[in-house]
């Protein structure tokens, strides 16, 4: 039997991640379902990595998960906002599968974009984290605009959600601390705007679905206190130019072998 | 014997370039010299471009004499501030080897960053070009700024050069015109900024010189009057992992064999 919230089992899955060094418990309805997105963020995390991080916009916990599954020295805050994917955190947290990593793990019902009081009453401590990686909701703005395609990236340009997101990253982070988000490229202008002032040296990978295909999604990493410029780093390309299998890097990165960054 | 401004012999080369399809009458001296990044730029005009195109901070016309060897039906204005490198340009358009591209490239002294009624009197006409592309001289702001790279990167950021010259361009354009920009990565949030309510659909293409490697330019093409947001295209890489030959792709298009965008 299960403890915690109700959940019907019905409606939710559990699925292996890492090849299976840790297991996630997923509603089973489409939207929410965690995968690549989170595993590449979750790469974004030097090898070797020990403190504090914080997951904003866990979901489910599958980028925060996955870190604590391959650095044993971090200690992971998952922060999301929606009941239903808490409870399946708490869920994960609570499988014979988990138990080498649950001691490790703790999860937050919180809104990431609450400022001032709000944040901190809601448990988002200031100065306290590390590491802060994120996977904002952009495909809800997306979801939302025009079914113009056009139109729609510049609405996603316009929303103001960086800024809300790297707002309360900043005010988590501690001096030093690096903070790692996977957004769409067509974001790239408002990230770099939003980390201005908070996070420097920006640095990012883009990936690529296929050599000679447009990037999909950018991973970029900075760096509270530093002011250096943005760097563009080599890409990442999962497939090749045919089939369904990912290149050897892209497997390595998604199943916890190796990070995107070298440090 | 030469006719026009007087030039000292030995103080110039004259330098073939599209393996000998074009020369260039250039300063001994390095620091004005075109290499990489003026082929680079020529490359981002798509094959089989017709009309009227300004090369923006010309120095010799390198790129601007580029397009105008790769695509027959251009007609290319070389627009540059300092006295020295118009008369190169000048001298280039008399050599007998350039007589087959000489009649559609022409050249206008003035400098790229004045406005309004200033820009309209030194000639820098608006509403009357279909493809503008600039090399600004990132560099400079580079040389005059902080030992300090990490600094330097970031007053980069902040001098204001992209949106002095994409205002001047946006005012060139005619509706519909793409202009093409080179610059370094650290640049393009600034250029970003600049575009916006004047170019739109930005496509950067990073150039990194060999795989494993952080890009050093991007080379980032717009559209006046498209509203679609920022698209990461898959990278050109100049340099395989050691050696000094070029890819096939790199020595494609510095040669004016292939261009860099597809359409």
């Amino acid at each position: 039997m299960r403890e915690g919230p109700p959940l019907d089992d019905r409606a939710f899955t559990i699925d292996a991640f890492h090849r299976g060094r840790f297991h996630l418990v997923q509603p089973a309805g489409k939207g929410h379902r965690a995968g690549l997105d989170a595993m590449l963020l979750a790469g974004a995390v030097q090898a070797g990595f020990a403190g504090a991080l914080a997951d904003l916009g866990a979901g489910a916990g599958a980028a925060g998960f996955a870190v604590a599954a391959r650095c044993p020295e971090a200690r992971v805050l998952l922060v999301e906002r929606e009941p239903e994917m808490v409870a399946c955190a708490q869920e994960s947290l609570r499988l014979p599968a988990n138990s080498a990593l649950a001691s490790r793990i703790e999860v937050l019902q919180a809104d990431v974009e609450l400022s001032g009081s709000d944040r901190a009453k809601a448990g988002l401590a200031e100065n306290a984290f590390d590491f802060i990686i994120m996977n904002p909701p952009f495909n809800a703005a997306h979801d939302r605009a025009s079914p113009d395609p056009l139109r729609r990236q510049a609405h996603v340009m316009d929303d103001g959600l960086f800024e809300r997101w790297l707002r309360t990253a900043a005010a988590m982070a501690r001096p030093g601390a690096r903070v790692a988000v996977i957004a769409r490229p067509a974001s790239l202008a408002q990230i770099l705007s939003a980390l201005e002032g908070r996070f420097g040296s920006p640095r990012a990978v883009p990936v690529h679905p296929r050599p000679g295909v447009e990037a999909l999604r950018i991973i970029l990493r900075a760096r509270k206190g530093d002011r250096g410029g943005f760097a563009l780093l080599p890409p990442l390309v999962l497939h090749g130019e045919t089939g369904r299998g990912f290149t050897a890097r892209a497997d390595a990165i998604i199943n916890g072998r190796e990070a995107l960054f070298a440090d």
